[in-house]
């Protein structure tokens, strides 16, 4: 079934943009800490190898640029990250989901909302250069009919636009983008969510 | 052979609805907890993939909002879970389970009982969405024919049900909810098991 | 070659009944505990899979009714276990060996004896339930042959020794249970083997 | 190439009989300990599944009866054990060198010499039972061309010694046991290899 | 898409160059550091066994030469280091990126800028030699395409840029080596890239 | 392409003799340690497994052996070790590598220079004994060609070498062995590498 999008009311979700052999989709990503023993990255949602490694960018671009978004790195040590993308019986695979996973886990960590009505598609690179990626045609119709209005995507993706017919995009707004730093400023608000989760870190031992 | 429904003695046995090659049947989702170093997370029961990762969902639920249950987070670093799906030797997989296994481990974690004569079936998401499932028609049958009289399902499962003739849904309540935590509400009593085991937590040295 | 039985004098031996292709058998599961970091469990015996999961399943269920059989939790976390299931050369699977593997776990634990003449064939689940398993009336005759007196078996399986000629159970005690307590009560004796081991537990330093 | 026995110079080399598709032959296990973080055990020698699961009984065997050796307990939590059959580019799998490996480790824990031109094939179960195996006949061939004079061989195995010619079997003594405690009453001299080694164990800080 | 040499703005960025069943493409190593407990290595890029292997060795060779860096080797024991070839979707094997990700790693874990419009093959050997590699003559035409002036290769790979015409090469200088101490000297720049990562220790408790 | 025999400049840098389809040829065996937690073992080169058995052998036999070589045993405990066999692109197997890749570790260990001009092939096994191996002819050729004077070799292969003619093993010296002993004896000069790396072990804290 074609989902909707829904809101922004959840810290760690975003939506994204997928295309498979039946046309294009919008899917979510969702991220969620808990306390645990050090930072352990779990994956759900039946993804394959390469979207795997998405994820495995994404959350060491976190870590890596932590300052950037004013998280604590002790949290890391101190708090696990599981990563899901629902729905759990479809496999889902490819590096497009990239930048949707870093802002999925930017808000989870920060508890900030994500802009509303906001849907993006893009890959990331360990040093958070945003890459273009396939089936933007196909995407931004699924955008469209699943009532979001503004889209995040690659640069190098601007062309890929132009060759769509201006009615099938009317009322959609592009944010083109060559680096992970612009998607989280455009895609992160300053407000927090409703009752923000709270990353405590145990104290050291003296 | 065809189960029917036991009974809510135990914390931790929750009733769903599985749909198989053969028709529709029920299964118990069995969760225990033992003391131990840490979070270790056991599955059997001759679980496929996905059903894997739905018992990792409902695992990282419970973890995350602890504090809706009432649970002392310390638990998680002391006791590890096991979740088990009798019976062995039967292969089973899907994300149906999903709102089962979240339901067993609540009332395992909190030893409360769980509503009498109750059945579930529905997808789980990471921030605790419930999603529409497949089967519907042959898992109601099964239900009813089992004895339960309470049956939860995804809302968007409604429209399923009212295509079934209205003779075979007769006896039968349908609980629709949209999130995990409208299963819990209603699924969990407050009483507790009878002899309810009590998770102690080892002091911290000073 | 067919085993017959042997004799009561290990704690941890507990005399099972196995179903192949090429008729029923006795076959031994042999526990022992050794110091080691924790609570390790080690299969051997070239087990498949659901086998693998029986012997989890009656560990987890040991681990969490210590109190029934007043072992010292503390053990666990002290002493490794070993599950064996000779002969090494013969690949066995499924899950009727789930009561007897329970019934050696807490033979092995406790140091009691095993009641004399004693076979066994049930699955278990992690709330202690026993099922029913395929191929009683061959593992009867095979039980019988190696100078077995007495058999526990699930009461869902009463009425397939009904169906057996009489002459064939002559001189056979059945004994029917629906859950592992019933399983324990009547196959473990008060009487501990001679030179029962001693489960030390480290000191905790001040 | 055909091997030939060697001496028993060394703690830790145990001569075995193995049967293969072009007959018997010796074989050699090899054990050695060093120091190490914990009781790990390594296997080489292109070793199959049943083979390494002899291996692992041998090693819980020698763990759980370190008294009846004069081990002390500590050295399994300070030193590492590995276990080798050479030669290594031919795999080699069954259960038949079960008391081989037993008896190879014992020898290495104690640094206690084996016994001279001494042979030995039979199954291990966890509690010490020897079991028989196949290809006697083969096996004691080869051992014989190979200089041995002394074979231990499981109980159930002496009726096919008593099936092969009297003149194949002359200069050779046969020592039938049902229980490992036997094979390392015979096999193991009271007396240590030349430079034993000391395993020692690093002391409690207070 | 072909793509085009970048900039030398971040630390652990190098340029290497791969020949696929298309032609020769550059294609871009990337490294980064993230505080950790303890030396992990994670490698993503879709990367086959073979270059996994040059990652480890690498690795291994900037930790065993540390000191000719100039760097604290007690980094390693607080940081993991992630290493990823963009693109996700793109599976790559073979040694000849082995010289590339020891200078992207020296870079990383230096923070010194890379040489300008540098790119580099070669397979790496533990010692730190460095062996010639395959496909030069497309890599080579590749590399002149996307904007690339200087090119380090192995010694024995100087014949190969003989056999390609003078017009193919204008404008590329070649510099030859036979050991990673020669790529080191002429890849990295003194000078540290703009706001340089510092790679704090925690204190030892005394 | 065939290599030459190099120098013995480096600690751990050791020249065996493979045999492939094509024939022989001279390989390198390169060790190195790095500080670490422990005494952990990365082996690279395309390794199969019997070969990488090899290595866990050689390994193993330092460890056991220290004494003879005058080695610290704290090292291991505090230095991880790194076997690789170049060219990373090609697949090696066997166990004919045993007795090179002890010497390398052996002088990657005491930082010993190896033997000028040296080469050797032979299996090795637990307790240091040397087996012969195959494809001498071939070998031998390949060491002449190659610049090699002096040879290690397996007492059992000796007569290999007098099948072969005269003129191909001129200027060839051999040195037969059975033990590993002899090996290092021969194989390890004296005199340390030039800038011989220390291996510091940190202060016990009282
Ligand atoms: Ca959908
Ligand atoms: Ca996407
Ligand atoms: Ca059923
Ligand atoms: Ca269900
Ligand atoms: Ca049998
Ligand atoms: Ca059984
Ligand atoms: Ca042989
Ligand atoms: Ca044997
Ligand atoms: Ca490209
Ligand atoms: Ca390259
Ligand atoms: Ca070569
Ligand atoms: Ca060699």
């Amino acid at each position: 079934t074609k989902d909707r999008y829904q809101s922004n009311d959840y810290a760690g979700v975003v939506t994204g943009l997928a295309w498979t052999a039946v046309g294009g989709e919008i899917l979510f990503v969702e991220s969620s800490l808990s306390r645990g023993k050090g930072s352990k990255l779990t994956l759900t949602g039946n993804l394959g190898d390469v979207m795997k490694e998405s994820a495995m960018l994404a959350m060491e671009y976190i870590h890596a640029n932590a300052d950037l978004l004013d998280i604590d790195p002790a949290i890391f040590e101190h708090w696990n990250t599981h990563i899901h993308v629902p729905e759990g019986a479809m496999p889902k695979d490819g590096p497009s989901a990239g930048i949707t996973m870093v802002t999925s886990l930017a808000s989870a960590y920060t508890q900030r909302k994500v802009r509303k009505k906001l849907a993006m598609t893009g890959e990331i690179t360990l040093r958070g250069k945003v890459l273009p990626v396939g089936g933007i045609r196909e995407k931004i119709l699924a955008a469209k009919r699943a009532g979001i209005t503004d889209i995040i995507l690659c640069k190098e993706n601007e062309k890929d636009i132009r060759e769509i017919k201006p009615e099938y995009v009317e009322g959609l707004n592009f944010h083109y983008v060559e680096d992970v730093k612009q998607v989280l400023e455009y895609a992160l608000l300053d407000e927090k969510v409703d009752n923000p989760k709270v990353f405590t870190i145990p104290e050291e031992k003296a």
